[in-house]
C-alpha cells in the first residue's frame, strides 16, 4: 500500500517537473509512509519525509528513531541532530535535485528560511495540498476505519444521550465522553469533545465549560474518535430534560437544520462542487430566514485528520466525486439563545451520499 | 497588565523601526491580549492580534467571537469572514503602516503567501522570538501560577508512584495520570503523559502504549498540567516493584543522571549562557562514559506554553537571568535497556535555582 502511494505520489511530482518533495504535514506523512507521531506544539515536529524518483527518506530527530525505524520499513530513516534544514543541506550533493516541493500548509516560515539558506543551490518550490491530495479518495480499507471510529463515537455519544446531562458541567459531561472514547479502545479523541449548552451553544466552536446544564436547554454535541489513525466526526442537538422542556424556538430551529441536512443528504451527486453541495442546505436556512445565522461551510472531508479536503462550503471549488468521505453539518445560532447543529459522515458513491453511521437521535419535528 | 504589557511590545516595535505586528502564536496572544483559545490542527488559526502604535486588533472568525469579546476587552475585535490577509488588506489604509512584523515561528508559509497578495503596499517583516521575548521573565502572579500548576502535577505523580503499576499497561497508567489531573481541577494535561517502561524508555519522547510494566522496568514517567494557563513539567524514573528489582546496570545510570542534575541546580547562576548551564550536567554524564546517550537539551523555559524561551542547551546563547523558569532534566538512554530521566522546574534567583516543586521520590544511590 505504501509503495502504491509513493509511486502515485512520484507520478504527481514528475508531471509538475518536480524533483522532490519535502512532506511535513502528519496526516501526509503518515499515510505515505506509516509514521504515525504528531507534532508538537508551534515550532516542533516529529520530521519530514523526503521523496524523489529515486529515494524515500525519513528525516527525525532522536526521539523518533526507534518508532520510525519500526513504522515505516519502507523508508530510509535518517536522524538529525541540528534540525531539518541542517541535514538536508549536507545530503543535498547526493540527492541530485534541482527543484524541491515543500507544503505551503505545513512549512513554517522559519524552516523556510533556513531551508533556503542551507540548500543555495535548490530551488524551493511551495505547493498547496499537492500530497494531501492523494488522501481524499479513500480506499475499501480506510472506509472500514472510518466507519469503525464512527461506530465507536457513535456508541459513546448514544449512552451519553440516554443518561441524564440535566444539572451536570459543560466540562464534566465532555470529560466523561472523552473517557468512554478512550475506555473503548480508541487512540483518543480526534478533538476535544464539545458541549455548548443554551446561550454557548451560539458560538460553533466554544470550549466546554463551568456551565451547568440547565433543563430546557438546547446542547450541542461535536464529538470525535480517533481509531486505527482516522477521525471521526459527529454531531447532535439535544433538549436538556427531553424535547417537552424546550422552548418555542426549538423546533423551528431544529425543524430547520434538519430539514437542510437531509436535503444536502438526499441531492448532493458526484460531479457537484463543494459550493453547489453547500448551497442546497444553505437555501433550506436562507429560506426559513436564518441564512446569516449559518456562519460556517456545510461540511469537510475526514480521514488521517478530522479537517481535510474535501472542502464542503461557500467558495469551495472541488468536485465531490465518489469514494470521499465529507461531514454534512448545517448549523443555525443565535447569540443569547443557543445553537443547533446536525453532523453526520457520508461516502460518496455514484448513487449520492451514503451515510456512514447509523445513530438516530434526530427529533421528529414538523 | 495587559495594558503593561502592550506598551512592552510598542517599545520593543519603536526600537526595532517596525510600525506594527501581528501575533498569531497562541501563547503570545493570550499573554498579550488575554484570549486563550488554542489553535486547531494544522492550517487552522484561532486568529491574531494586531499591535501598533495606535491600534489593538483580534482578529479572529465567527466561531470565537463571543470568546474574543469577553477575554479581550483591551483589544477591539474584528471578525474575518474570508480569512485574515483578506481582512488586513480591507483594513490596511485605516491601520497606516508601511512595515508589517510577523511570528516566523508561527507563521505558515501560505499564511505569509496570502498576506503578501492582500498588502501589496505593506512590507513584511519577519522576526524570530519579538513578542515571546517579554513571556520569558516572569512576574509573581506568574510565578505562582507556574507553582501552582506543578504542586497539582506533583500531587497526581505522588500519588501514582505510591500506587503499583507492575502489570499494568503504560497507557493505562497514562490515561489514569491525565483523568487525575483533570479531576483535581487543572484545564487538562499540558502534554500527553508519558509513561515509558523497560526498553521503551530509551526513546526520550515515545509515546505511552500497549506494553505492560514488568517488575524490574525501569519507567520513565514525563508529565505536566495546564492550570490557569500555566504549564507544568516533571520527569521521575522509578523501577517497578521497587528499587530491589532493579537490575545491576540501574544504578549507575540513575546515579550519574541524578549527580547530573543536582550539580546542574546547585550551579547554574544568573549570567550564564544556556549551553554553559547544559555543559555543567553534560560533563558529568560525559564523564561517566555516557555523553552520546543524553541526545536532548538540559532543559528549556515553561510558562504559557510547555517550550519556551530560555533554551538551555548545546548551542544555546540566551542568557540565563533572575526570573526566568526553566526545566533541569538530564536524561540516559540505552536502546534495548531504557532509559533515566530526572526533571524539575526551577525559578532562577540572584542566588541561583530555585527548585518550584518539592516531589522528592528520588532513590538515594552512592
Amino acid at each position: 500500500m505504501i509503495k502504491s502511494r509513493i509511486a502515485a505520489l512520484r507520478r504527481l511530482l514528475k508531471k509538475q517537473g518536480l524533483d522532490a518533495i519535502l512532506v511535513t504535514l502528519p496526516a501526509n506523512r503518515r499515510y505515505l509512509s506509516g509514521f504515525s507521531p504528531d507534532d508538537g506544539q508551534w515550532g516542533e515536529s516529529s520530521g519530514a519525509i523526503f521523496v524523489s524518483q529515486n529515494a524515500a527518506l525519513l528525516l527525525t530527530d532522536f526521539r523518533y528513531e526507534l518508532t520510525a525505524r519500526s513504522q515505516a520499513p519502507y523508508f530510509e530513516t535518517l536522524i538529525y541532530h541540528q534540525g531539518l534544514a541542517t541535514l538536508m543541506g549536507m545530503i543535498a550533493p547526493e540527492l541530485g535535485i534541482n527543484t524541491l516541493a515543500y507544503e505551503s500548509e505545513a512549512m513554517l516560515d522559519i524552516w523556510r528560511q533556513r531551508l533556503e539558506e542551507n540548500l543555495p543551490e535548490v530551488e524551493l518550490k511551495p505547493t498547496l495540498g499537492l500530497a494531501s491530495k492523494l488522501r481524499v479518495m479513500k480506499n475499501s480499507a480506510e472506509i472500514k476505519a472510518l466507519t469503525a471510529s464512527l461506530a465507536l463515537m457513535e456508541k459513546v455519544l448514544d449512552d451519553t444521550l440516554a443518561g441524564d446531562i440535566v444539572g451536570k458541567s459543560e466540562r464534566e459531561v465532555a470529560l466523561s465522553i472523552a473517557r468512554a472514547v478512550e475506555d473503548a479502545g480508541a487512540e483518543g479523541v480526534s478533538f476535544p469533545p464539545l458541549v455548548a449548552s443554551g446561550p454557548n451553544g451560539a458560538e460553533p466552536h466554544a470550549e466546554s465549560g463551568s456551565r451547568i446544564i440547565k433543563r430546557g436547554d438546547p446542547v450541542v454535541f461535536d464529538v470525535g474518535a480517533k481509531l486505527g489513525g482516522y477521525c471521526s466526526d459527529i454531531s447532535r442537538t439535544v433538549v436538556a430534560g427531553g424535547l417537552e422542556a424546550a422552548d418555542e424556538r426549538f423546533a423551528q430551529i431544529y425543524g430547520l437544520t434538519r430539514k437542510a441536512q437531509l436535503k444536502a443528504m438526499a441531492e448532493i451527486m458526484p460531479g457537484m462542487l463543494g459550493e453547489e453541495a453547500d448551497a442546497i442546505a444553505r437555501e433550506v436556512i436562507e429560506e426559513g430566514g436564518f441564512g446569516p445565522r449559518f456562519g460556517h461551510s456545510l461540511g469537510h472531508g475526514v480521514g488521517l485528520a478530522t479537517h481535510e479536503d474535501p472542502r464542503v462550503g461557500p467558495r469551495s471549488g472541488d468536485e465531490l466525486m465518489p469514494g470521499m468521505v465529507f461531514t454534512i453539518e448545517p448549523g443555525i445560532y443565535l447569540p443569547g439563545w443557543g445553537g443547533v447543529r446536525l453532523e453526520d459522515m457520508v461516502l460518496l458513491t455514484s448513487q449520492g451520499c451514503r451515510r456512514l453511521g447509523s445513530l438516530d437521535r434526530f427529533y421528529d419535528l414538523p
